[in-house]
C-alpha cells in the first residue's frame, strides 16, 4: 500500500468533473459527477437521522441492487425537509444524469449537501447535468473534490496503489457544523475486482473506525453518505483472506484519513484532537470512552484555551458507558503522562507548551480494564465555531 | 401549593449557615451546613459519572439508612479525583461535624464542589465546620445558599408552602460548564413527615423530570447530588394517595424551578431555551427528544445569533431516539408556528423578533406519534461561554 498523487480518476475507467451550475450565490463549483465506464460493485452508509433528506431516501432505493454507475453530487442545497418535491427532484436528477450518461437510471446515485428546506434550482441543475456529463474526463477528480464543498477551507482526497489496483476517496464537510448546511460526504473510487456484499461489509467497518468516530459539534446531519464504486477494471481481485485483508487495510485507511481531514478542517478549529483509548473491557467501551472526550465542549474550549484540563477529561471519561476503575486511569498527551492512577501529575510549563506547539493534540487514556482500543477525532471550540453557527441567517 | 418568601430553614425545626472559611481566594462564603433539630427521613440522587468525587462516595454510604440530620458543603474545592487523601478528607468533615453538632455520625452527610484534583485544604475546613456550627440560626438559610455557589451569578432558591407544611429547596450549579468545577448541587428541606423510601421514590421522580431533563453544555460532572431532608415537624404526614400527589407536586415544582434557574445561568448564557416534546410514542422518546434539541451546540449557537434556525431543531429531532414520522413533525416558537408536516412555514421578521424578545423561549414540538411529552431546559451557546471556559487556566 503505497500513497500516491491522484484522484478519484486514477482508478482505472472512472472519469469525473465538477462544475459552476449557478447554485451557489458565491460562483463556486456546486455539481460534481463522479462516473465509471462500466458498472461497479457498489456500496453505501447513510446517515441514521430520522429526518432524511429525499437524495438519501431515493439513493438507499438506487443502492439496494449493490451496482451503480455513477454518482450526481451537488452542493448550496442539500433538498432537505423539502417534502415530496423534494423526492420528486432527487428523481428527475437520476432521470437527467441517466440520460445524458446513457446508463440505466437504477445505476444512478444522488446526494446534496448546502441549505436545509429550500427547493431545488431545478432549473438551473438540469441543464448543469448535461453541461457536466460532456465535460467528464481523467482530469475532473480535483474539480469534483472542489465541487462537492460548502464551507469547507480545503478539499479533502486520498489515493493509494495497493498492489495492481488503485483506490482513492473524497469527501466534504465539517460534522453538522455548517451554517445551516447538512452534512458529511464521502466517495470512493476503485478498479479493484471486488462482490458489492464485501464491499458493504468492509465499508461498515471501514466507516465505523473513521467516520463514526468523528465529531465536531456532536450534531448528526440529515444527509450524511459515504459512497464507494469497485468497477474491477484493473483485473485485480479481492478474495482469499490476504487479499481482502490488504483491501481493508486500504479501506480504513483512506476513511480515516478523511475523517480527520474533516475535522482538522471543522469550523473555527485551531487543533485536530485525537483520542486514543486503550486497555477497554470492549470494543464498545473504547469506542464510545474516545467519543466522549473528542465530544466534550468543555474539553475542547480547555484546548482552544492551551490549557491541559485533564479535570474535564476525566469528567468526560467518567460519563462514558465504559467501565474502568477511576483509580487505575493513566492519561498521556504527545506522549507526556499527565494523568497516573486517576490522579494529577504535575507537568511542566515547557512541557505543555511543547504539546500545545502541534496542530494535531494526541491524547492516550489507558484504562487498564482489558484488551480493546479505539480512536476518535474532533476539533478545539472557538470563538470562531460561535461566529460562524451564531451570525449566519436563514 | 403557594409560593413563599423563605429559606431551606423555613420548614420547622432547619437551621443553617454559610460562613467563609478561607477555600475560595475571593473570600466569598465557601462552607454551608444545614441542620434539623431531629434526625430526618432523607433520600439523594447522586450522579452516575464513573469517575465519582470521595464526597459522593461517602455519602452514598451515608444515605443508605435513609436518616440524615445535617449536611456540610463546601464550595471552592471539589474534593475530586483525590485518591485515598480525598476520602480521608470526606471522612474527618463528616466526624468533625458530627462531633461539633453533637449528632451521630451516621447522620451526617457532604458534599463539595469547585476545583478537581486538589486536596482540600482540611486546616482552614476543620476550624470553619466548629465556627459554622456555632452560626447556625433560622436567618441562616440565604447566607447556606450563597455559600455553595462557584460561578454562579445568582443564589437558587424557592420555598412552597403546602397545607400544614413547608418545603424548600437551594441548588448551585449551570452542568459541569463552571472553569474546572464540578458540580450541579441541590438541597431540599422540609417539616412534613414522609417515609424515607417514599421520599426516595418520589425525588427520582421529581429528579427525572427536572434536573435530570438539564443541559448546559452535555458535559455530566463527577459530584452531582441531589439531597432531601424531612423532619416531620409540622405534624403534617405525608401518607394515602391525595397527601402523596400533593408532595409530589411541590416536589416536582422545587425541582423544576431550580433546573430552570440552573440554566438561566448557565456560564455565557443570554437565554433559557424551554423544549416541550407533545405526543411522543413514548416517555422516554419524548424525553430524549426534548433534551437532543436543548442539547444542539448547533441550534444553541442559533438562538444566541437570534436565528429561528429550524432545520438544526429538526436535525437534533432526527438523531434522537424518538420514533416519529418526519413529515408530519410540527414546531411552534412562543406560540407561533414554525414548522407544519415537517416543511418550512414563512415566519414574518415582525413574530421573529417579537419570539428572540423573549429572556425564556419555548419550542414546542408536536410529533403526533403518540400520548407522551416531556420538557427540557437549556441556554444559548455564546462566546462568553467559549471565553469562560478557554481563558481559565488550571
Amino acid at each position: 500500500m503505497k500513497k500516491i498523487k491522484g484522484s478519484i480518476t486514477s482508478p482505472k475507467g472512472f472519469t469525473a468533473t465538477g462544475i459552476t451550475c449557478g447554485i451557489k450565490k458565491s460562483g463556486k463549483k456546486d455539481l460534481a459527477i463522479i462516473y465509471s465506464e462500466i458498472p461497479c460493485s457498489a456500496a453505501a452508509v447513510f446517515t441514521t437521522n430520522k429526518f432524511k433528506a429525499p437524495p438519501i431516501i431515493v439513493s438507499e432505493k438506487q443502492m439496494r441492487s449493490g451496482v451503480i454507475q455513477a454518482i450526481v453530487a451537488n452542493s448550496g442545497n442539500a433538498n432537505a425537509a423539502t417534502g415530496k418535491q423534494g423526492i420528486t427532484d432527487a428523481w428527475e436528477m437520476v432521470d437527467v444524469a441517466a440520460k445524458a450518461l446513457k446508463v440505466l437510471k437504477a445505476n444512478v446515485v444522488v446526494t446534496s449537501t448546502g441549505i436545509i428546506g429550500k427547493l431545488l434550482p431545478m432549473e438551473k441543475i438540469v441543464p448543469g447535468i448535461n453541461r457536466a456529463v460532456n465535460n467528464l474526463s481523467k482530469k475532473g477528480g480535483l474539480d469534483a473534490a472542489h465541487a462537492i464543498l460548502t464551507t469547507d477551507k480545503i478539499e479533502k482526497e486520498i489515493t493509494l496503489k495497493v498492489g495492481k489496483y488503485t483506490i482513492s476517496g473524497i469527501a466534504k464537510g465539517s460534522g453538522m457544523i455548517c451554517p445551516n448546511m447538512a452534512t458529511m460526504h464521502a466517495f470512493i473510487t476503485t478498479d479493484a475486482k471486488i462482490d458489492s456484499a464485501l464491499l458493504k461489509k468492509l465499508l461498515k467497518q471501514a466507516v465505523d473506525v473513521s467516520f463514526n468516530m468523528l465529531s465536531v459539534d456532536n450534531c448528526m446531519s440529515t444527509s450524511d453518505c459515504v459512497i464507494a464504486m469497485a468497477n474491477g477494471m484493473s483485473g485485480a481481485e479481492v478474495t482469499g483472506h490476504k487479499s481482502q485483508e490488504e483491501f481493508k487495510k486500504a479501506l480504513d485507511h483512506i476513511c480515516i484519513h478523511l475523517a480527520k481531514e474533516i475535522a482538522r478542517d471543522g469550523e473555527g478549529a485551531t487543533k485536530l484532537i485525537e483520542a486514543k483509548v486503550v486497555n477497554a473491557k470492549s470494543i464498545s467501551d473504547a469506542r464510545d470512552a474516545a467519543k466522549m472526550i473528542i465530544s466534550s465542549d468543555l474539553f475542547k474550549a480547555a484546548i482552544f484555551g492551551k490549557d491541559l484540563n485533564w479535570g474535564r477529561l476525566v469528567g468526560a471519561l467518567g460519563a462514558s458507558k465504559a467501565l474502568f476503575d477511576q483509580n487505575k486511569v493513566d492519561v498521556f498527551a504527545e506522549g507526556i503522562q499527565i494523568v497516573a492512577d486517576g490522579g494529577e501529575l504535575d507537568v511542566s510549563r515547557s512541557q505543555a507548551k511543547k504539546i500545545f506547539k502541534m496542530k494535531n493534540i494526541i491524547f492516550r487514556v489507558d484504562l487498564k480494564a482489558g484488551k480493546h482500543s479505539a480512536e476518535a477525532w474532533g476539533c478545539d471550540l472557538s470563538y470562531d465555531y460561535v461566529k460562524i453557527n451564531a451570525r449566519y441567517h436563514t
